[in-house]
């Protein structure tokens, strides 16, 4: 159905909104998108800041506008991880079927690209405008420089708030009556650290593969640039007998990452000025409902939904949030009474499951990596799913690289796990774990 | 240990505020509680206000202060249940051992009476200044007619956050990362309704009961107030078959309480007056942590953990956390930091207890008391605590009359309810129940 043509506020200039500018840009709407924060475009950034990893819901909603290709350009697959074990020589673990994989992406030059694809398409960005407060009934933003000073009246026909896991438009809808809302931090922080290029510009380590050197309650992972140069983040608790709190001198950063990672220390030249100079982040589980506001207000990507990063589904759910509503503005026309109800019955499910998937993700890094029964289950389901691969495709490729929704994946998950919890009783498993005897058993169980 | 004298900020008017302010007050320090409303003592009310039920916990909290006496002459005992069925004579079930009874008081007399008490003792009150914002490190409070007019600019030692549920203090610490929250509010509304006194002043039904029409997924509530009324609440889904939402006519209204409460019906003399006047409100459960900030700011009461009211354990709550955090602070004298620590430590988990006694109460009371099986299972508990009442104390006892740790009672409670799990399990136990064969069962499972 067509739509008649709306006054459309857009806040946050992230990669969900920009995103979304283009979708909605495209149905005739009229678009300004709001900023706090100055145009990225204009920024001094080094190409270094976190690396995004972009998987086929990400792709699949750039595609449906014509910008894969385009962005693909900026971006390196991985098809791999590179395990770095501590005392073992690195091996690989292939992420799916021939052809499947991740793409490295930086954030700042992917959301650059985006604000530059949206403002050809005729979208107006506004930067350093700080939306200060929101009329959801009336769809009216008020801007100004301070919170006391003079402030800005918008009127708009609707209005998405883009503005991420702290969003100023859901805060509104916040202290609201029966809504519902939870923020969950994790006890683990994160710090960025970099392993630059060659001299000639290329990588150190292997290109085409996402490194990992998990160490149990802790974890460094590693993520190329075009430039050569790898982003490497370190997750860690903040607190407890191996944390940030306790490594508060040089000496104890070098002899932390001397036990523990002594060969990409190596390889990391700036190393100890870096992880005292750059900040350690704190990870949140954000969950609300409503999304919706009437036939005003709607929430997409990490303003409706913030997830910890162990999934790399991110920003892959919050392209997934536009993609979908697009569908169903497709469906309904101008009613966005309807399109709203529809949007947010069909992505909170998604979304809940989501953050469990990613949550349970961080659970199974810090502790169960290093469990030996842990280690042959995934042996035993890898061995089954080569085996059978239309009868067990594992959680992480209907995650990674599919688009069956988050919600089935998750519960074909959980029916997986519990066939496993059975295999894994089996006495003397150990032994026959890859004996047709056990194959049969898990044929029997599916 | 004893204190030095600090100047003192409590947010907030209310019962926890005043009871607080009571507490700080003996300890030497300079209070001033502030308040956004105006003084309840010059407001009219009805003393037809939400009533209270005060238990154990409450009692004790003021008894240390010296304040139990003069509370019990504003308060009604109520020994026992009310139950009216459909169709049925009403019957009676004792909540205790002889003398255990909870007390129903008015939360408006009882605020009205604490603030003179608070008063009397030297605290000073500023109603009708609202809180904007609360520095948190330097303990400054800004308060003012408008957000964005004039602020006042207030420099305090300490600052105490006894806001209730959408509590400002709270909210400022909510901005702050690594600070858990989360708002959950429940499908069921409530609306106020009232059972006036006969003309000679007497109440309408037994005056020592706690009267409860239970319907499956609705149900009538009331408590008496000593003027020989008695405040009703009616909770019922928002929404569905039978909800606040379908009636809409007093038409419509009638015709439900002459099908579920026609007994009731003929006592309300204004009862579709007051059910169209009076507003339909929501329940949420709200969690958060951290509750204190450096030795500055702490929450207390429902700003740090409200609760659904289905265990009548709100304000018992709230006080409790003011006599424990009393505890406390005489262990630690001046250091704060240590008191606002091991307060929070100690009272998250029995907040999170009650949070979820008070939400299976919830569950309970609208989906199993219609359950046969659930009622039978109830009347084994009751026969067998009645024979080995040291063996088996009932959680709504252990909650109620007791000041055992709530998180204590809720892992006692839990099980107790593994072991009727199994009982219920026995072949034939509806023929059996009362048999010596349980009995023995009960006592080899404990």
């Amino acid at each position: 159905m067509s739509q008649t043509s709306k006054n459309i506020a857009i806040i946050g200039s992230g990669l969900v909104g920009s995103l979304l500018a283009i979708y909605l840009k495209r149905h005739g709407h009229s678009i300004t998108v709001f900023d706090r924060r100055p145009d990225i475009r204009n920024i001094e950034f080094s190409g270094r800041s976190i690396n995004l990893a972009m998987s086929n819901r990400g792709w699949k909603s750039l595609r449906e506008v014509g910008l894969e290709t385009e962005i693909k350009k900026i971006a390196i697959p991985l098809d791999k991880r590179a395990m770095h074990l501590v005392g073992q020589t690195e091996y690989y673990q292939k992420y799916g079927k021939e052809g499947e994989a991740i793409w490295s992406i930086s954030r700042g030059v992917l959301n650059r690209k985006m604000i530059d694809l949206a403002e050809n398409a005729g979208v107006i960005f506004k930067f350093e405008e700080k939306v200060w407060d929101v009329d959801l009934p009336e769809a009216k933003l008020y801007t100004g420089d301070t919170e006391k000073g003079h402030w800005e009246e918008y009127q708009f026909n609707l209005v998405f708030g883009c503005d991420g896991a702290f969003s100023r438009v859901r805060h509104k809808m916040q202290r609201r009556s029966r809504f519902d809302y939870s923020q969950d931090f994790i006890d683990v922080g994160y710090k960025e650290l970099t392993i630059p290029a060659n001299t000639d510009g290329t990588h150190k380590l292997d290109k085409n593969s996402f490194h990992i050197w998990p160490r149990g309650k802790f974890m460094l992972i590693a993520m190329p640039n075009l430039d050569g140069s790898f982003t490497c983040t370190l997750f860690m608790p903040f607190e407890g007998e191996v944390s940030f709190e306790i490594l508060k001198t040089k000496e104890q950063a070098k002899s932390f990452f001397l036990t523990y990672f002594p060969n990409v220390m190596q390889v990391m030249d700036d190393l100890l000025l870096d992880f005292f100079k750059n900040p350690t982040s704190a990870m949140v589980t954000m969950k609300c409902y409503p999304w919706t506001y009437w036939d005003k207000v709607a929430l997409v990507g990490d303003s409706a939904h913030a997830v910890v990063p162990f999934y790399g589904q991110g920003m892959n759910a919050g392209f997934e949030d536009i993609n979908v509503l697009n569908q169903i503005i497709e469906k309904h026309g101008d009613d966005w009474e309807a399109i709203f109800q529809e949007y947010q019955k069909e992505r909170k499910p998604n979304a809940d499951a989501i953050a469990e998937l990613s949550y349970r993700n961080f659970l199974e890094m810090s502790s169960k990596t290093a469990d030996p029964k842990f280690l042959l289950q995934k042996k035993i389901e890898k061995l089954f799913a080569a085996r059978h691969p239309e009868k067990w495709i594992p959680a992480y490729s209907r995650v990674t690289f599919s688009d069956q929704p988050y919600s089935e994946a998750l519960a074909l998950g959980d029916a997986q796990e519990a066939i496993m919890q059975k295999v894994m009783e089996i006495p003397e498993i150990e032994s026959k774990w890859d004996s047709k005897e056990i194959e049969d058993t898990i044929l029997s169980l599916l």
